[in-house]
């Protein structure tokens, strides 16, 4: 599947109205989220929220302005693309806690003045999802069309539906899991430790030009390489050495792969604040939708379809976490979709296979419909014909039924080559005197199940496919039986 | 298997008298190496050598006076355990680069009469293995039974084979690969950064009361998580808090793991010299022995027996990489025997199935003999015996082969169930008129490959264990069918 760009777009800026009662007792006033929004009007039932990763932003989609590279999902997000901005309206936040516009602990506190740092609160999955939530109703979306995250957005997407159980009808967790595991604590314990040991956080209240750079730099190499996988490192890096043919018996960064890492660990702390990260790393331990040690009960009042998509070589959220979903879904009857999508990329495959993603989101987004699969323009004949000009069309083109048309373009009927053998035995020569009448017909925008049930119904091997009274194209049961190959 | 201790133990300590040239052209001189030895006296062919791992040293087995713990692998060394030293010499030295006796970074340099610091010269696997052949020549031992080591002790073995071919018998390769991954350098790297990022490193020229301590924690937390498994984190600590019930919603040490997690670094700074830290994971991220791109090719040479062995759960030294090692060395006609060891402790399941270890390292190292699965102490009878006291003595003793003794206790022929079932048939009364004579007999050191081929050369189904003239024991075809559904 390809698609278009959503082309420029910009971050927007929503001052909450409503205080924000927090997991852990504190309450925030004054939350600005930030976000974007593309494609159609939000309007009732049309509207899909995408929730981010740890290091994400409300920028999933399009350009910003003297900018190189689109937003961070922009494979997925656009016209025609899964998350369809044709079809739907698209918004993106940034989570609170975060450091890409919304209220975090870089924040100015309105009732100091100064930054929160570590008076920031901590703040959970539930937390954030809290925070969108009362952003929407604020903005007068009164329901979802469907909440779609990988990794963290996964958390998020799946945390929506035990919140809020009906507001979304759709919900879409990718690489995640139903509760935190001890070993991302322990990443995430490492990262922070990383951080807040080195002498430069103060105790969360580092200044602006002195920041836990080396800190944050470490927590972000470390966690780098869980997003990776054995194979996509061998195929990326091997043992090959960067800039140099021979060891160097030192300790300069010799191999590709310190240098990658080294790279990622500079970059991400120019668009990053180390506070931040302790927060949201937290949010992530205390992630767990378990109830009474069950996840079938922690997902019991959800009220939506699921889709549960892992990563084959995701050695950070295992499919195993993916399949304690699924599992806890099926076991309360609810309605559940699971892929393990096959990718050497490991955890970061949510954010490159856009391919396998764009074409599992899209179907479970947007059934296929009969426009997606007939034939276009088909060749037509008048009624006036002579079957022979009908059978030459058909040698001509290819094609085993001709809809045959009135002198205003509108159809009167349907003759194949079938009738044509029987034209010749019973010596006709016109069309209006062997094909059929009264034929039934199936519009653009109806879903493949429904035309198949047609089809099914009345024995027959093709409809064409009318809008406006005109014959735009035909679907033939050939067709049909190509997709169910390919689901 | 179980097995004694080897008691109370000293590190001793040797320097080389033989200047060391290094694979990166530098020259250590007086070079110390501290060991330790365990069992019997060193003799042609009787001696084991064992390496450690990055924080392992050469306090391998039994107790150092005052000491609550025993060596890293006493499970495994000791009478009647795998490195059997009712059997063998067992020497276990310390890696050059270390900081547990051996020459490293942290030693005085001969030449200045100061700390070597970051002057000491970058080591790799091959300089460890070079300067432990030289101190195995200067202790005047000439070959060894058997090289055995886990992870970067593993390393050490598989070096061995190549750099040293026939020297060792035997290379037994646990939890280890024929060269470092892409995933194995990026976590050395972390690591190193972490040291070098600390303040208090000062490139490599800290004083011993103000070490980098906060970068080798955060290094030693970081890969204390990679020695671990999901599997085994889920068991041992799962979402646990420690010591409280509810979360704190705050940045102190809460979650079991993370505090498990804190003390490994606190513990580890108190034991481990950051430089030796760099030193050592560089060694390792340099660890290569393919040749030319290929495995096979780098250990054309080896001239030995090898075990490898892996762990189900290890990812960080995942099967795959063992069952390299052993497709090249199989594609080059080399004698080698494979085990992936099911364990749910990931990396550190070598140090942890002791179990497994002893069972699958001691076939390995020491094949079964007869003395081994015979039956002790078998009922006898005597030759003037009657047929009725020798059925008594079967049905009693519930046996079915019965050797008979003369007076003096030799053996002087073997009585079966089948042949009293004769005796009856014939009217027969004493046993001298029915038993085999000229009875085929065992020793109890032959191996069970010996025993085994004489009951099939001679369709028998058991035979006596002959020690200096006198029956010892039985071995039975059942016995041996047993151990062979074992194997």
């Amino acid at each position: 599947m390809t698609g278009g760009s959503v082309g420029d777009v910009v971050t927007r800026y929503h001052t909450l109205q409503t205080p924000l009662h927090l997991e852990s007792g504190a309450v925030l006033n004054d939350i600005v989220i930030a976000y974007e929004q593309y494609g159609c009007s939000p309007a009732h039932g049309n509207t899909i929220l995408v929730c981010h990763a740890l290091s994400g932003d409300a920028h999933a989609a399009g350009m910003h302005k003297g900018d190189k590279h689109p937003g961070w999902w922009d494979g997925v997000i656009g016209p025609g693309k899964a998350l369809d901005t044709d079809r739907y309206c698209i918004i993106a936040t940034n989570v609170i806690g975060g450091c890409k516009g919304s209220t975090g602990p870089a924040a100015i506190n309105p009732d100091t003045k100064l930054p929160y740092g570590p008076d920031f609160p901590v703040i959970t999955i539930r937390d954030m999802v809290a925070a969108q939530h009362t952003f929407l109703i604020e903005q007068e979306i009164h329901d979802l069309y469907a909440v779609v995250g990988g990794s963290m957005g996964g958390m998020q997407s799946l945390q929506w539906s035990v919140e809020y159980p009906g507001f979304a009808r759709r919900i879409v967790v990718i690489a995640a899991a139903g509760y935190s595991t001890p070993m991302h604590i322990a990443f995430g314990a490492v990262g922070r430790a990383a951080i807040m040991t080195d002498p430069a956080w103060k105790g969360g209240r580092y200044s602006a030009d002195e920041k836990p750079d080396r800190g944050l730099s470490l927590a972000r190499m470390m966690a780098h390489i869980t997003y990776l996988s054995d194979q996509s490192m061998h195929k990326k890096f091997g043992r090959r050495l960067q800039e140099k043919t021979e060891y160097g018996y030192g300790f300069e960064t010799e191999f590709s792969v310190e240098s990658y890492l080294k790279h990622q660990g500079r970059s991400f702390v120019q668009r990053f604040d180390p506070n931040s990260y302790l927060y949201i790393t937290k949010a992530i331990d205390y992630y767990d939708l378990t109830k009474n040690g069950s996840l079938s009960e922690g997902l019991k009042e959800t009220d939506a379809k699921f889709l549960i998509l892992s990563v084959s070589t995701d050695w950070l959220y295992p499919p195993y976490l993916s399949e304690e979903i699924v599992m806890a879904l099926n076991s309360i009857g609810k309605d559940v979709q699971y892929t393990e999508v096959m990718s050497g990329f490991g955890h970061d495959g949510f954010l490159l296979e856009d391919d396998q993603m764009n074409y599992l989101i899209g179907r479970f987004l947007t059934p296929l419909t009969v426009a997606d699969i007939m034939i276009r323009d088909p060749p037509t004949i008048r009624g006036c014909a002579t079957i022979r000009a009908a059978a030459a069309t058909m040698i001509e083109r290819e094609v085993n039924h001709l809809p045959v048309l009135h002198a205003d373009g509108t159809l009167c009927g349907i003759v194949t080559s079938w009738d044509i053998a029987k034209a010749v035995a019973g010596e006709h020569t016109m069309l209006d005197e062997i094909m059929t009448k009264n034929v039934l017909s199936v519009s653009a925008d109806a879903t493949l199940r429904d035309a198949a049930k047609i089809l099914d119904k009345y024995h027959i091997s093709a409809l064409p496919v009318v809008g406006q009274g005109k014959v735009v194209g035909m679907l033939t049961s050939e067709q049909l039986s190509h997709i169910a190959e390919r689901r």
